[in-house]
Order: structure tokens, then sequence, then C-alpha cells
């Protein structure tokens, strides 16, 4: 016998009468506004014999208070759709969407952890790059991802995020940086599996995501039994060893990710379709002829 | 508040007792020795009224009755490992792996749909290769998958299976098959949304397994609102557009998806691990130079 948790009930009864439902609530933590808790959802069963069976919570909760018109909109239903980002598309539009969102400072909390400032207790392995020496830029640093517990091994996930700044997604990796992306798996594997000794190298898949969330190089770095979801899903996740293997096997020296065209998914409500990809779809917005 | 389904609990008391705490069991069908149940774990709450809160049902059953061993092996955890597939291991040691299972007649049931003796009422659309007209290997035919239940528009999951038979895997694309695949996904997209009104070309994502489950190749048609577990995870699934657009930006016209090595996982069950992968990492196995 197989057995599943079953989906929720979405219907309207059930919903207002939900959280009347709730009950035996056991805090599990909480950040700022974020509040994460156990709970079960009704009262244990009696056995034959009349004696209560002792239940595991059947509900995580997370509650997020205050809580901002942003967060309603990240956790709501939205449509999805699929783009294909062609070389003259990311160098039109994409590219420059980037540019504004670094220039934004969207990115000071990545440079406040690499530069030490905030986050330190969170940085589990740093390789410092050295101006002055041939690994200058070889440093990166891991941190474990805000969906790990932190102690699960099966579902380990951290974030190998690089030093150097000029790498901005995927699309900035060309030929010329295979031996130091080789160089930096290694590392990422070797201090991972020094870290966490139950795990060998080859239990470790790494991946990055285009589009990324942030505009600064970043690897996922997952135990291969880790439940996959939308965050490894093709559309998202991109391997980092067959990136490694298609920039390899391009033959002109100056062959980049830029020369290729990546298919992904993007949300409805996200900036990316409604001011880029709606808009080339509907024929506000033109792409150029490519030169 | 975001409510998920928590974790069960794999503790011996709580499995102990497990089969005692399930109640109020419905029937969804059966099939043979396949059974599926909706059911609780526990009895509903009361409000503070001392009204009874109706509850929905928060287990999903699946009992196979008699089961075999193989049925056992394939629903319990297996570890998994990444590998990865250089183009000397691809030819030294898959390629004659595969011919093995092709001679060893596993795709009859393929070339049994394809050439109609079997599973005709799947069929749910055929464009016929023609060897007198242009369009020679064009023929493919689309079937539901297994998994969806054929009728919920968001986990839409289609099988695209082509008619041509020498396109064994993603490994035999080569830079020449652009114009084909770039026909065949356009033709894929254009049935179904003639067949699937409700979904737009741009609500589809296209991949392919490597490894694949069977040496014939076959493309994957699912609606992108369709929850991305391990089918689509990167490591077994690669972007059709993607292998598309690796393909274009290669220079060598001769150039092929032969010449890359690709990373993926395989479970330590699987006779790729334990025939090719284990022996290969304990040195019991060797790789020839490449050539």
């Amino acid at each position: 016998m197989i057995a599943e948790r079953a989906a929720f009930s979405a219907e309207d009864a059930h919903l207002r009468t939900f959280s009347q439902s709730v009950d035996h609530i056991q805090n599990l933590g909480a950040n700022d506004i974020y509040n994460w808790f156990l709970a079960s959802t009704s009262n244990p069963p009696v056995n034959s014999d009349g004696a209560t069976v002792v239940q595991p919570p059947d509900l995580k909760l997370n509650l997020i208070y205050p809580c901002t018109a942003q967060h309603i909109a990240k956790y709501s239903a939205q449509g999805v759709r699929i783009v294909t980002e062609t070389p003259t598309i990311y160098r039109d539009h994409i590219r420059p969407f980037m540019q504004e969102k670094r220039d934004a400072g969207r990115l000071n909390w990545v440079f406040n952890i690499i530069e030490g400032r905030t986050e330190q207790e969170d940085v589990i392995f740093r390789e410092h790059s050295s101006k002055s020496s041939d690994n200058e830029d070889e440093g990166f640093l891991l941190l474990p991802d805000l969906n790990w517990d932190r102690k699960t091994i099966a579902s380990l996930h951290l974030l190998g995020l690089v030093e150097r700044r000029d790498i901005w997604s995927v699309r900035d990796l060309s030929k010329t940086h295979v031996p130091w992306l080789k160089t930096m798996r290694a590392k990422m594997l070797e201090s991972t599996t020094k870290l966490f000794p139950q795990v060998e190298a080859d239990q470790l898949k790494l991946y990055v995501h285009y589009q990324p969330t942030y505009y600064h190089f970043h690897v996922h770095v997952v135990h291969v039994m880790l439940e996959a979801g939308a965050t490894q899903a093709t559309g998202k996740a991109l391997g980092l060893d067959n990136i490694i293997g298609q920039l390899e096997a391009m033959d002109r020296e100056d062959a980049s990710m830029q020369d290729v065209s990546l298919s992904y998914t993007v949300g409805e409500a996200s900036e990316l379709w409604q001011k880029i990809y709606e808009p080339l779809k509907n024929g506000t917005l033109n792409v150029s002829a490519a030169s």
C-alpha cells in the first residue's frame, strides 16, 4: 500500500472553516515578519480499544504578518508562459533589463555577504579570491538555501555565490570560462562533501537558474534525493555540467552562451512577461533584425 | 498564511499504528490488482460551538494486491547517483547498451503502435510519413502519457512518438536535424492546441529524457502548469528548444549531440549504474583514451 497526502480542498465551505480546524499549533521559529508552525487539522482517532492514536502533525503553516501586496502576488496562482530568448532579444531587451535591476541596488544583499558585512553566521564555507595570486577569480562562498531545514541531508540545498561580479548570469559564460567553471565545480563538490561527510560527490546535483531571481552568478548545490520541484525543472534549471559540456563542444574560441537561444518559463505577473515578452508577442515591442 | 501538508512521519511508533488511524475510506476505482482510495487519518475537529467541522480526506491510498517483488522494488527508496557521460563513454559503453536493449525486443510495443497494430484508440493525433513526398521523415503520433487523467488541462501530458526509427535518443541528433526538429516541434504544438483549444502554444513545454526509458526518440508535451516533479528535473529532462538552440550554435556542419558530455541521474538499482557507471567508478571497467 502506498499512502500519500491527498490534495487540499479548495472549496469555499472548507476554506471558510479552515482556521477553526487548525489545532495543536507548535511554533518552529520566526524571523522578522516570517513565522513557521506545525499543526494538526483534526482530532486524533481512537483505536478499537478506545485509546487515542497519537498522530504526527499533518500541516506546515507559514505565517507572514504583516504581509505586503508583493507577498500576496508571489503566492497567488498565476499563469505561466514559455518564452524563447534569442541572442537578439537578449542583447536588445534582457541585458538592459538586467542592468536596470543591478543599478536599482537589488544586489546589495549579495555584496554585503561577499564583503563580510551581513549574514556571516550563515556562510558555511568561503574561499577568498586573492588579487596577488593565480586564483584571482576563484573566490566563492556557500550558504544554506532558505528552503533547507539545515539538518536533513537528503534535502541538502546550498547556494554557491561567486565573489567575482562580472558574471551576471549563465549568458555571460563563454568557452574561455570552462577551466574556471571546472575548478569552481570541483571546489564546491569538495567543500560540500567535507562539510557533510555523509554525502559523496556523485550524490550532488549542481544547477543554475535561467532566468535567475537576481543577476549575480550563483550555483544551486542539492542532494540528488531532494524532491525535484519547480526549482529544478527544465524551463528554469540548467545543469552546470551540461553548460560546461555545451561550451566545450563549441568550436570558436570566442563562443559563448550569448550565442544560443534559451527557452524558459515566466509568470504572467512577472516584469519580464509584462514589460518584454507580452509586448513582443502582441507586436507592440519589436525585435531588431539579427545583426 | 500559507498552509502545506506536513511530511509523513517515518517513525516506527507512527507506522505501527498507521493502519488503525485510517478511517472514512472511499473507493475511487480499481483495475486488476490496482485499487485507489481516499481516506482520513483522524476524526473531524469540533469548533467552539461544539459542532463537528467537516474535513476533506487527507490521504490518498494506492493498494496493489497481491503485489510482486518488482512492485516493492519500484516503490522502495533507492539511492541515486549523478554520472557524466562523455562522448567516449557513450561510444564505448552506452551505445552498445542501447543496441542490446533494442535487439531484445524492448521496442516492439512502440513499433506496434506506429504500425497501427495496437493501442490505436489511444492515438489522438497522427501525421503519417510518406515515402513519395518531401515529408518522408516527418511522421509522428501523439498519445496521452500514462500519468495523465486525460481530462485536467492544467496537467496535460502527451507523448510524441516519431515514426522514423533511426533516432534512438537525443544523442543521435545533429546540426543537420535542426530543420526537421523545428518542423516537428511546430506540428506538435499546432496539433495539441487544435485538439485542446483551451491551451495556447506558449503554455506547452516540450522536453526529452536522457536517459530515456526506451530507445526510440520521443518528446514529452506538457502543460506549463503541470506540477514539475522528477520527470521534468534537470539531470533527467532536456528542453527540446534548448537542444535545438545548442545544435544551431555549433559551428561545424557535422556537429552533433554525440560530441558533448551529458550528465544525468541514475538509480543505484538500474542496469546503467550496475553494469556501467559503478564499474567505471570502481575502476573495474575502463574508458578508452579519447580518439
